[in-house]
This record gives structure tokens, sequence and C-alpha cells, in this order.
């Protein structure tokens, strides 16, 4: 079993710039993905804050990230999951979905964060039949229909702004009192005459036997209740840090949020294994992953060549 | 005088990054640059550890931030210096180079580092007549001549790679036994046929009378001195924090490195002045100090509305 530098777990901004960083330092590494390329930000409609690329989406940004690590040598492994991770000795050894298995010096845990579950009733039922965490992979199911986007921080209100361009009908449903995006949507968000915002209102149920038919909610101030007829449900109401090879395996310390503690070396708990990205806790913007992603490479490469202990 | 909200000192890749966030938080700003947009980045000869392009010029990397800037409606101030600030009840008055006052409810200080000087004799003397601390400012002025290029870490090797390839010959100098750049130059500057390394060299002298005629130099380990005639000396020893604002008018605190000591919200000692980039001293990376501006911005944000204290 060949042994190599640093294992990447997770492709999002900070994976992929770990793996820049360190190739360009000549450490040898793997990439590893168990879903799709590019992570949350890949999910993003449209990128407009990642300095230097006025717009585009989130999806091609992440091509454009993917693409720079292969220019280096190095393809993503996707759909080729970390099941299982061990410390033998100082090194690391990852079991992988494909069967095989691989020794690493260091690790980098980059595995981010998945949208957050409300647990309603027929959320889970109804999940895939219109009730989707994901707009840009599931929007396109609900052009001329009507769909409830859940969630007024900037992701739901990006999203909601993207469905209702092609929807009958859309509905933005904040729990709060107040939208918690940033004020250059909210404009935007008055203009678009088909969508309708319900602040300080709570969701009650996901409604429907075969397939979304339609919301329950809640008007937390008056506590009257409605039922909203649509047919796509999107969800928007956080992230939860995908820590379960961090918490399972390893005693690597997470907080009261779930996220991984790391020092000011990017190095979790346990030696050698180096965290970056959401799954830090830390600010949850593409610019940020990368950045935290480029200097857990350089730590990583520290700690290769015994410069850092 | 009209008041605007924040007030960014530095057009580097942190001063850009914030002024981005905080115009798509619908704050008021305007960003002040004493030199040329960029700060260090767009004087890097190739930036290759940006995530998402793959080679581009440091100057054309910090040509597209400053556009992403413009098309959000600001322009920078190029060469309005912020010749004092200070602080009256909660807010910043700016004396500008321009004669013009403004006034801030928050300031950040993005003002990064300038390339250091060695002091030595000739020095200073010879600056701008052969002695330099930016090829990409005054390579092409090498063509056909011999140069010396001070100092073996990126910056250093980058810019003797690329002075050796039109220069008639290059001396990378550098004063510890290694150089401490990327392994990845390492080959390419063996390939360079006209660039020899000297390690473990001191640099004593610069020599010449009207314009640079050699160098000074001294094998460490044997003691020898000995000359090189060259027309050309670049300096990349390291960078100085370029903290003159926070040292003379605040009282801010800074560290025995002369960088700007910042808390978790990005704030230095003084409340409503913050800072993001090189200045305070984190990793000196282009995507860090953008992530630090990033941050710096969404806080400052906080700060105006009452939300961080």
């Amino acid at each position: 079993m060949q042994k190599i530098d640093l294992a990447i777990i997770g492709s999002g901004p900070a994976g992929i710039t770990a793996g820049i960083y360190a190739l360009r330092r000549n450490l040898s590494i793997r990439v590893f993905e168990s879903e799709a390329v590019g992570g949350q930000t890949a999910k993003a409609v449209w990128m407009e804050n990642y300095p230097g690329f006025t717009r585009l989406t989130g999806f091609e940004l992440m091509q454009k990230m993917s693409g720079h690590l292969k220019m280096l040598g190095v393809e993503i492994e996707e759909a080729n999951a970390v099941k299982k991770i061990a410390k033998i000795g100082n090194e690391f050894e990852l079991e992988l979905e494909d069967g095989s298995k691989a020794l690493a010096k260091t690790v980098l845990l980059a595995t981010g964060t998945e949208n957050k579950k409300l647990n309603l009733p027929g959320e889970k039922e109804l999940y895939g039949r219109g009730v989707s965490y994901c707009a840009n992979c599931d929007g396109p199911f609900c052009k001329g229909k009507r769909v409830a986007i859940i969630g007024g921080g900037n992701s739901g209100v990006t999203n909601a702004l993207y469905l209702s361009e092609t929807a009958s009908k859309a509905f933005l449903v904040e729990f709060t009192p107040e939208l918690n995006c940033d004020e250059v949507y909210l404009p935007l968000i008055k203009k678009q005459k088909n969508l309708e915002v319900l602040k300080n209102t709570q969701v009650i149920e996901v409604l429907g036997k075969e397939k979304v038919e339609g919301i329950k909610i809640k008007d937390r101030k008056t506590g009257k209740e409605r039922i909203i007829a649509l047919e796509g449900v999107f969800f928007y109401v956080g992230l939860s840090p995908r820590n379960e090879l961090a918490k399972q395996l390893f005693g690597a310390e997470i907080d009261s949020k779930g996220f991984v503690k790391i020092d000011e070396h990017m190095m979790t708990t346990v030696k050698g294994f180096f965290a970056a990205g959401d799954i830090t806790g830390n600010l949850a913007q593409t610019i940020w992953a990368a950045a935290e992603g480029a200097k857990a490479a350089l730590e990583a490469y520290k700690y290769v060549k015994g410069i850092l202990k």
C-alpha cells in the first residue's frame, strides 16, 4: 500500500485549495469526495462575492477550482467516500468506499456541512417527491408550479429569487420577524411580483401523500394556522457540520454545535489530523473556507517535514 | 461632510474584498490607496495559487478584483492617502492627501506590508538606480544585464526565475544554508542555466557611484568576501507591516513584530477600528488576506448596525 503525505476528505473550496497548496509543496495527496465535487458552494445559485469573479454559478466556480487542481495533476475521487479511519502509530489508515485502503501521514477533514432538516411531519416522507434541500438540483422540476422556500437567510433568499423566476408563485417563509439576508437582496425581492414573503411564520407540516401537496403554516403573532397548496418545498434553515468521521473514529474534540475544534495550526486535538472549511465553524463563506484550506495544507506540510509537532 | 459607514485604507486583496462584502451589505464606503492598487499581490510575477485562476500575473488578478469592486459602484481612490486619523466620539475623522476630510463610523486598516530593507551601505543611495524591491516594476530595465536577487523565499525565487529569463546572468543570494521556497521551484531553478544560487551568503554592500556596479558578498562558512559585478539588485528579504496609522494616531495595540493585534471580530483594541490582511501578521497569502477582508467587512457591518459593540 502506497503511503501518501496528505489525505484530503471533501472537495469543497477548503479541500480543493488545500490540494492546490499541498501540490505546490510537492506533497503526495489524494482527494476523496462522498458526493459531488464542490461542497455547499457548488449548490449556490449565483456567486457574486468570490473576489475576481463578478458573477458565476457556484457550480462554475467549483469547476474552475477542481480544474485548477486537475491541472496540477490530481483528480478528485468522486463517490469514493472514506468509510473509516484509524490512527496506527503516527499514520492514518483509511478504508474507502471502493473497497481499497489508503495510508496517509496526515489527514485534512474538509467535509463541511449539510443542510439542516426541520424534521417536520412529512418532511422526510416526501423527500425527493417535492421536498428538497437544493434548488439548483430540483428547481427545474418546479417550472410553472407553486413552491415555498423555508428560511430567509442568504441561501433561502437567493434560492427564492431563482425559483420565483420560473415558478408560477413562490412563498418565502421566515421564522423570525425579519429576513436575515444581505440588504442588497431586499429590493430584488420586492421587484419579484410572484414572490410573497411570510415573516414571523412557522412551518408546521409538509402535506401530501405520494407527493407534496402543500404546507401548513402558523402566523407566530396571531397564532393562526393556514394551509398553502403547492408542489415544491425547499428548506434553507441552516447547516449541520458533517463531523461523523471525527466523532466516531478519533475522539477529536467537537464543540457544542458539532464543529471540529482546531488550534492555530488548523490541527484538531488528534496529531496530524487537520480540519478546514465550514466543518471548523468559522465564517461559512467560500473565500474563508478556501483560505483555511490553504493554511491547513501549509501546516500539514510542516507536520510531514517534522517542523510542526 | 458626508459620513460614511466604512473607510477602507489600502486596496490589496483584504481592502478590496472588504469593499465587495460591505457593498453587498449596502454600507457606504470609500477605499483609499496611498500608492497603486493591489498591494503586494499586484507585485507578484505570477499567481498560480489563487483558487480558480490557474495562472495569471498578480497585477491581472488585482485588476480583476478592483474591477469587481468598481462593478459594485466604488472606485479606489488612488494616490489619495489617509494622512491622519482621529477618533472623535464614536466616529473617525480622516485627513486625506487631497486636502479634504472624511467622516466614518468604522475604519478598516488594510495597509499590508512593504518590502523590508537591509539598510546596507549603498542600498538607500542607489535606490532607483539599480536597487529595487519590485522585479515586476524594474525588471524590464535589466534585459541582457547582470542582476542579483537577495532572498531565497518564494518571493525571491519566483522573481529570480522571472529576471533570469531576460537577464544575461542572475545570482540568487540566500543568507541561510538552504532556500526557503516551495519545493516546486527547485527543479525550475536548476533548469535555468544562467541562474546561479549562492547559499549561506551575506550581502555586505551595494557598490556603485551613479548607479549600481556590483555587490560585495561574504561566504558565511569560509568568511571569504568577494565582489560580483552587476547592474541590478532586487531585495526580497521579508516584509514590514505598514502600521504607521495605527501606531501614531490611535494607540491600537501592536505586537513585537509590528503587526496590529485583532480580536476574533477582526477589531483592534480601538472600538470600530478593524484590521485585515498582512497587517495582522497572519498567513501572508492573497487568499488569506481576501478572507480576512470579507470577515472584517461583515464585522464592521454588525458594528454599524449596533449588533457588535
